[in-house]
C-alpha cells in the first residue's frame, strides 16, 4: 500500500480534501507503517530507561545524581509527570534501571533492575562505556521492545531519566549531525550560565578527544547506559516494523545512533514534540522529522512529550473510521 | 486563587521549573478558571449547531446546501469525523438543527430539532435574520449550554455544520475586528479562485450595506442561525464560569459576537487550534488567544479542531497530580 493509495483513500472521506490538515498526515503515516487503512494505536507502552553519568563530576548539571534514584521511585509509585500522563493516555509505563547509582528497589511489576554497571565513567576523563557495556545495555533495550511487541503493542515509546544525560546527548548529537558544540548544548534540566559554559567546554573537549575513533568507539565513549538501551529499544522496534514515537532531546540522540547504523529506521519514527533544548531541532532536522507538537517548550524527559502528543495519534486513527462522501450523499 | 499562586504551586512540583512548557500554561489556566489546584476536564460535551444560509444562492460555496442535511444524518449516525473524534475522547456529542433546509430526523438521543426557520435569508439581498430570529437561536444555544452544565460538564465545546457559513463568519469577523474583507475571506470548505472572488465581493458589499446599522442590527443582518445559537451557548458557558474550548473560524466568529457584548467572556475561553482560514488568525488575535495547536491546517469545522486538542487539556489536568519536589527528595 503506497502513500499515494492512502492519500486517495483519505480524499474519498466525507470532508473537504485535506481539511483535517496534519491529522490526515499523521493518519497517512500510520496507514503506511501498518499497511492498512484501519491502523490501531493501542495497546501501547512507554519504557523509561534510567542511569547515572560519571560526567556529573564536572559540574554539568544543576541537580545531583541522587535525583535519578529519587525519580525512579517516584515514577514507579505513579507520582511522576510521566506516570500521570501514562495513566490518562492508557499507556503501560515501565522503568528499567540500566545503571543508576541507587540501590535496586523491591520487585514490582512496572520496574526492572537490569544494571549493566553503576553509572558511566566520566567521559571528560575516559570513555564513558566499553564496547561490552554499550552492547549489554543495548540488549536490555532490545529485550524490552520485544516484550512490548510480544504483548501486542503497536506504538512504542522510549523515555529516560538520568541526571547529566543531556551532556552525553549533546556529545552524540554534535558527533552524528556534525553540528558545533556551542549550538547543540542547552540548559537541560535548568543549568545557569556558569553550568552552561562548563557543559559546552566538556562537550567540545569530548568531541576533540573521541571523534578520531571509529564511529562505534566514539559513540560508546560519549554515550550513557540509558541512551544505549534506548538505541536497542528503538532499533528493535523499527526492525520489527512497529511505530516508535520519539520523545525529546536525549531519546532523539539515541535515535541518531540507530539512524547512523541503519538510516531506514527513520521510516518507523514519528517525532512527538520539539524540545526546548536547541540540539533537539538539529537532531530532528538531521532525521528529516517534523514534530507533532511545535513550540511547546517541553524539556522534562521521562517520555512526557511523547505521552502528551500520543492522543493526537489516537485522533488520527479514529478519524479514519468516518464515512466516505459517497456513503453520505448516497443515503 | 491568583495566577501567581498557581504558578508558585507548579514550581513546587517534581520537575525543573517550567520544564513542561505549554502544558503548564494550560494547567494554570484550568486552575484559574476552576479556582482549584485539581481541575477536572470531564465530563465534557460538544454541541454541533446546524443551519443553512440563503447566501449560498450567490455561489459562495463549493458545496450545495443539501450537504448540511446529509452531514446532520452522518454525525447523528456516528460516522462523521467529529463523531469519531468525540468517541475517542469520551466526549458527549449532540447535533441541534437550528435552521437547516432538511426535514427533521426521527427523534434520537443525540439529536434535537429546534429550527427557528428554514435557513437564513440571502444576506446579499436583505438582512439574514430578524432580531427575533437571532434571539430565538441564541436562546436555543443558551438552553444547550445549561443542559450540559446541569449534567456536570466542565468543558463545553460549540461546533457547527452549515454550507455557506464561512461567508457569514467572514462578514462578522470583518465587522467585529475591523479587518478588511480581502484579508478575512478564505476558501472555506474548498472554494476555487472564482468562488473565492465571489465570496470577497459578497462580504465587501454586505459590510458596506449593514455596517452603518447599530452593532446588534449589523450582527443580525450578517449572522447565521448556528452562529447565533453558538453565541448563546458560549455566552451562557462563560457566564456560568465553565471552560469554553473554541473550535475554528465559524465558532470564533460567534465568540467575537459574545466578546463584543461582554469582553470578559474571553477569560473563560481556550482556543484549540489555528484554522487554515485566514480570518481565524485575525479573530484569535482580536480575542488575545493563543491556540493549543498551531500550524495544523485544519478547516473542517464540526468541532473537529476542538476535539483534536481536547486531550491536551486532559494531559494538563493529569500532570497536576504529580508529586512535589519536597515529597520526592524527602522520601
Amino acid at each position: 500500500m503506497t502513500l499515494l493509495h492512502i492519500r486517495k483513500h483519505l480524499d474519498t472521506l466525507a470532508k473537504p480534501t485535506g481539511s483535517l490538515g496534519r491529522l490526515e498526515d499523521l493518519a497517512a503515516r500510520l496507514c503506511e507503517m501498518q499497511q492498512t487503512l484501519t491502523p490501531v494505536t493501542a495497546p501501547r507502552r512507554a519504557v523509561l530507561f534510567a542511569a547515572d553519568h560519571g560526567v556529573v563530576a564536572e559540574g554539568v548539571s544543576a541537580w545531583p545524581s541522587s535525583v535519578t534514584g529519587h525519580m525512579i521511585r517516584t515514577i514507579v509509585a505513579g507520582r511522576s509527570a510521566s506516570a500521570r500522563l501514562a495513566t490518562t493516555t492508557n499507556t503501560d509505563l515501565r522503568v528499567v534501571d540500566v545503571g543508576s547509582l541507587t540501590e535496586p528497589l523491591a520487585p514490582q511489576p512496572n520496574y526492572r533492575c537490569a544494571k549493566v554497571c553503576s553509572g558511566t565513567r566520566n567521559l571528560a576523563l575516559e570513555p564513558a562505556l566499553t564496547k561490552d557495556e554499550f552492547h549489554a545495555a543495548f540488549a536490555v533495550g532490545q529485550q524490552e521492545a520485544d516484550d512490548a511487541m510480544n504483548a501486542g503493542c503497536q506504538i512504542l515509546i522510549a523515555g529516560e531519566m538520568g541526571i547529566g544525560n543531556t551532556t552525553a546527548a549533546s556529545c552524540l548529537t554534535a558527533l552524528l549531525t556534525g553540528a558545533d558544540a556551542h549550538d547543540v548544548v542547552g540548559r537541560g534540566a535548568g543549568a545557569d550560565d556558569a553550568v552552561l559554559e562548563k557543559k559546552r567546554h566538556v562537550v567540545r573537549n569530548a568531541l576533540a578527544r573521541y571523534r578520531h575513533l571509529n564511529s562505534d568507539g566514539a559513540i560508546e565513549a560519549m554515550s550513557g547506559l540509558e541512551i544505549a538501551a534506548m538505541a536497542g529499544f528503538i532499533h528493535e522496534t523499527c526492525t520489527r516494523g512497529r511505530t516508535l514515537l520519539l520523545d525529546g532531546f536525549v531519546v532523539t540522540a539515541a535515535a541518531l545512533v540507530v539512524a547512523h547504523l541503519w538510516p531506514d529506521a527513520v521510516t518507523r519514527m514519528i517525532a512527538a514534540h520539539r524540545s526546548a533544548e536547541p540540539g533537539h531541532s538539529l537532531a530532528l532536522k538531521h532525521l528529516g522529522l517534523e514534530p507533532i507538537l511545535d513550540g511547546w517548550r517541553m524539556r522534562l524527559g521521562e517520555a512526557t512529550g511523547a505521552l502528551t502528543a500520543l492522543p493526537l495519534l489516537d485522533a488520527a486513527a479514529a478519524m479514519l473510521g468516518m464515512s466516505t462522501l459517497a456513503e453520505v450523499v448516497g443515503r
